[in-house]
């Protein structure tokens, strides 16, 4: 069988999985807002370190009550956009698709799961840099693999690995987890020390690498998010930790995507990332003082960055 | 008996105080660095919310060993440069002079005694808002008044009424305190957070508490001074908090002097007033969470300010 996609948030993102995924033979419907005209009429251009391809034509939508029912709906939008989500997944989605949340943070697939029902969702995690650089037209710089978990139930489905083999075929590599809830709070181990500090104290990963202060806060801070995920119920290796402080030593200086948000004075993500992971932690009785602090910090310039943008 | 002061650091706060004493009466000698030749030449300028006055001449030294021995040596540095104390305390100090401790932050009494014996060591809190516009120059904006203990022995000297006297004669309002620790610690419930935030959030004081994250983390991170002074045996009132939020609420938009250093690319006073306090709490066995955090950011902005302006 052939299953058709749906791509929502056609940006550095959406843009990129979708384009490889049409360019693989996949049949795939793009949903787009500003650049709507532009890509309707030219399509899209993919500039990748794995090759450049361009889609002359591709199915273009600005109102989701246009697109045809699909078998798999990317959610591809920012997270701080997921008040449209009730709006715009229950029209696109087949009664037997799945909706795969491509997005980052914690918790954004029991808020998808509240708009269709749990057992249409599956989470993916993106490891992917890359860029839009005008309308429709992507620059993907490094990484792209994915991981695909389902949120309803554990182990490996069928569907998973249907939608891997697709995503294989397009080249993209991936691995299939038998428990979402581990790999989502694996990747905040990641994601809450740098993303969060890399803004606030306007740094790159390898400042904050190389200098012994932010060095030992960025450990402390992966060590809190542990913590925070045993009490969730969710077991992380200890050596987790120092497998990431080695994996970041050897990057290139990363400007992380948060940054990047907060430079160009777009809302940050920082409830789904940050809010999202201290409540459940607190919830679950870990006090987490340090993600605390950071997300106070990162409230407060995001709430200047974007009122002084208007 | 008419008591000598010397003035070791002429700046926003030692030119102050030194400059009111003077004009009281007082037999005052100041110690000068890059503003020696200036204000030997043309004395000092204050100009003060509560009257202008000029002082045409002044006592004025580039070298410690010219100056001659005081009742009282006012220790008016920044704490950034209080490794040259052992240099320059003992030869200006009489035997039975006191050396007054005019700076922010815990700890440094006890360096001070390491130099000159703990019982010729006093502390005096200040409360000034002053710039140096100039050379020999003072801006005296707001404040002014100070604290002081004695610090070896607890209760009020007779030796802190004698100078107490000679401040409130040069219109300083003084306040006598009982128990140096305990009015060390109060100041660091305030210093603490709105120094810290206001330089990792470059915001001011009212900044600060108009957004409910950073008004949030600042109480947060009072309470947490309060039951670190607790753990270093010094009880503050719960009520503290309330207060000091209640009077930076009433207060003018404020820059604070940790923030018009860094501003300036001048080296920020951390270890005394951020660095001194985490290890005393630390070694007394709390965890401080939030105050290491802060620690952290302020020591990688500083260590990058101060790099980046040579």
């Amino acid at each position: 069988m052939q299953r058709s996609y749906a791509i929502i948030g056609t940006g550095a993102l959406g843009g990129f999985y979708g384009a490889r995924l049409q360019h693989a033979g996949c049949e795939l419907h793009f949903l787009l807002h500003s650049d709507y005209e532009h890509v309707r009429r030219h399509g899209l251009i993919c500039e990748s370190k794995d090759g450049d391809f361009t889609l002359p034509k591709v199915n273009a939508y600005r109102d989701i009550r246009d697109m045809p029912k699909c078998d798999v709906v990317c959610v591809c939008l920012k997270t701080t956009q997921n008040h449209l989500l009730p709006q715009l997944l229950p029209p696109v989605v087949k009664d037997d698709g799945v909706v795969l949340v491509m997005q980052n943070g914690l918790g954004i697939e029991a808020q998808v799961a509240e708009i269709v029902g749990a057992e249409r969702v599956m989470g993916a995690l993106c490891f992917l840099c890359s860029n839009k650089i005008g309308p429709g037209h992507i620059r993907h710089l490094d990484y792209g693999h994915v991981g695909l978990g389902e949120f309803a139930i554990r182990g490996i489905s069928d569907r998973m690995r249907a939608i891997a083999g697709d995503l294989n075929r397009a080249g993209i590599l991936t691995q299939l987890h038998e428990d979402l809830a581990v790999v989502r709070w694996q990747k905040l181990v990641w994601n809450i020390p740098y993303n969060g500090l890399s803004v606030v104290l306007d740094a790159t990963t390898s400042e904050l690498m190389t200098n012994p202060h932010t060095r030992q806060l960025v450990e402390q801070l992966m060590r809190e998010v542990v913590t925070d995920a045993h009490r969730c119920g969710v077991a992380i290796a200890d050596e987790t930790v120092g497998k990431m402080l080695a994996y970041t030593d050897k990057m290139i200086p990363y400007r992380t995507s948060m940054k990047i948000d907060y430079d160009e004075r777009h809302p940050m993500e920082v409830e789904a990332i940050f809010g999202n992971s201290l409540r459940a932690a607190q919830q679950a009785g870990a006090k987490s003082p340090l993600l605390e602090e950071l997300y106070h910090q990162l409230k407060f310039l995001d709430a200047r960055n974007t009122a002084s943008s208007r």
